[in-house]
């Protein structure tokens, strides 16, 4: 059942192989979203092309449209969308809840606050022991997803890991809720589990995700109960606090707690601070739309010693420079188009435009965690951590 | 001053080489759209690796943004966009005009009726013997074009061959508007080549165009207009009728009356069927926005026995169909990617599904203009022409 072997171990970092039955990926690893069966804008050689083992599916759209039983009738969301590498599929439990939520995932990411209310109402109509029925932002219509659904939804699309289906709670669901939100979570993951027994599904991988807030008692008590089931690799879920000091102490909590051989995936954490502070505490996974997101909107990752690690290229000071992104980047857009070109070509709604700047982003992204695992390799991630957040390009560090 | 020359003739059909200082462009050719610096959703490597040696920008679009002076500023217009093929732009006659007239672009396809009054007052402030005055559409501001104006621009974008200033006149306007009008595009081509001479910008090829509507003498009169001025090449433009029969009867007049060692660029006209009559009354290239706009709304160019030359994948048949676009086609969406696949994407409106439709369209119309060129030298175009016609794929016939 293991899925994931250690190789180096730097401090609490670590380097790893998660085997699956496409691709062996290569850890610390980020993981682009495909969650409508694309890397939006990009085509898959092209993602493959970057470097990259594995993306990410997601149950909840593709349940929704084109429905994952007409995936499965097509050969699986490997053959559907042309990916040969790993693929990992969300359970939808995320999906769900944010729109229930409003803007919640803004809030888990300490971006914003919310008030749970009426918002919630737009999309859930019901969360109950046995499942969630919600409308289809598609359609209307009403659709119900169970833990069974869930797994029965990832197993049609031929994920090779899939996740268990959480409730993810906001911020400020408060303590009595999330912990009972939680408690029902765990009762869903032994449901995931008795339906892969009962439809013979052990051999796909399975994450568990630990939830519990902001509350260290609940997520000690989730991490444990995570790390006794027999699941492949634990993800970390739900509200992870307001700010980025109390998204770090969540996740240094939780990762004390796991087991040394399962590997980790801190979901929807993508900005660079965060995977850097993350890696330190151990983890090995990663998914995020930020480097996609920014590229349709013309915001392209580099090096920044402020932190933001962000050029706004819609902005007026790249209208007349006559220079790559980034100086020295080996990355199709920078090897050959300016700032100023793409400037024009994304403020004219141009798509060229949000295909350079996505690639260029995806292309960071690798290089960031390529970086991760090297310094890791070779006893040396605190100092490659500092010199990036001191505003080094990670392929300059040495 | 010849930048053409012809090498073999069938029929009226003729194969050639138009010679520019960026790339020799076999003819006949189409020439993918980059009005706005990119061809729409593509970068310039892969337009050049679909086999096109040129490609159109828009004198009208780059004047109100970013501005001529700011992409000289950065290197022309070959540099900007990475390009580093042949470049022709339009004077910017037809966008002023197509605006100012409404939907003056369908009708001078024969596609729509359009009345000429209040419309052509949208945009259009006043058109006189010294130039156009216009709104932008960008900001509402005032602009002026005139035919110097029009050569400042389209040199300083530094595009290999210009076209001359010209009115362009919608089907409705009428005979006796359509001659004064034509009248006056023949003044403004005689100050095209004024203004070149006084800047010194006689080395540019530059192409005049023919005007005269839907008249006979109008169109016989302006052929023999533009072709005794010093042009290197002469287009056809305005309206050329309602119906495909009248366009093509406009054509058959035109280039009947055209010396036969200038090329010859049939404005905006794109089907697959208009294509093959053209090249058989003598045409040589061709710009239209068809592949790359049909590419936007999910529709494939494939044969077509019915003459519609489109398969429109957003619709419910594609959705099952485990098939390419066309079998056997050798694009790169055809290679990997299903017409399901495709039908999810343009309906879930994700780009990757645009890209792989422009790619397979654009694929589709090199495949064809290669096939004109190679069954004109083989002495048998129309074999191939109707082969097209009867709904054989390009590449098929022999």
């Amino acid at each position: 059942m293991s899925i994931f072997s250690i190789d180096r171990i730097d401090g609490r970092a670590r380097t790893g192989i998660v085997t699956t039955p496409h691709a062996d990926v290569e850890t610390p690893a980020f993981i682009p979203l495909a969650s409508r069966a694309s890397v939006k804008s990009m085509l898959a050689e092209e993602v493959k092309a970057l470097g990259y083992k594995m993306v990410l599916g997601n149950a909840y759209h593709l349940f929704l449209s084109p429905g994952h039983e007409h995936i499965k009738s097509l050969g699986g969301l490997h053959r559907f969308m042309e990916w040969d590498g790993a693929l990992i599929t969300d359970s939808g439990g995320f999906q769900i809840f944010s729109m229930g939520h409003g803007r919640v995932a803004d809030e888990i990411k300490g971006r914003a606050q919310v008030s749970v209310g009426e918002e919630r109402q737009a999309a859930i109509l019901s969360i109950e022991e046995e499942g969630v029925r919600f409308r289809s932002y598609i359609d209307g219509a009403e659709r119900f997803v169970s833990p069974e659904v869930s797994m029965d939804v990832q197993a049609a699309l031929g994920s090779d890991i899939v996740l268990a289906f959480d409730e993810c709670t906001p911020f400020h669901a408060g303590r009595d809720y999330t912990a009972q939100s939680m408690e029902r979570t765990h009762r869903w993951l032994d449901r995931c589990i008795e339906w892969r027994k009962k439809n013979g599904d052990e051999d796909r991988a399975l994450f568990g995700i630990v939830q519990g807030g902001v509350y260290r008692d609940l997520r000690d008590a989730s991490a444990e109960k995570i790390s006794s089931a027999p699941v492949s690799g634990i993800a970390i879920g739900g509200s992870l606090g307001k700010e980025k000091e109390q998204i770090y102490e969540v996740v240094d909590w939780v990762t004390a707690k796991l087991p040394e051989n399962l590997p980790r995936h801190l979901l929807g954490i993508g900005e660079v601070d965060d995977l850097l502070a993350a890696v330190a505490l151990g983890v090995d996974l990663f998914d995020c739309a930020m480097p996609t997101r920014l590229g349709r909107h013309g915001m392209a990752l580099a090096a920044d010693p402020n932190g933001r690690w962000r050029i706004d290229l819609r902005k007026a000071p790249a209208r007349d420079q006559d220079i790559p992104i980034i100086d020295g980047c080996g990355c199709g857009a920078c090897n050959k188009y300016s700032r100023a070109y793409i400037h024009y070509l994304v403020r004219s709604s141009e798509m060229t435009g949000v295909r350079l700047v996505t690639n260029h982003n995806l292309f960071f992204m690798a290089k960031l965690m390529e970086g991760m695992r090297k310094s890791i390799a070779e006893g040396r991630f605190e100092q490659y951590r500092e010199a990036v957040l001191d505003g080094a390009v990670p392929w300059e560090v040495q």
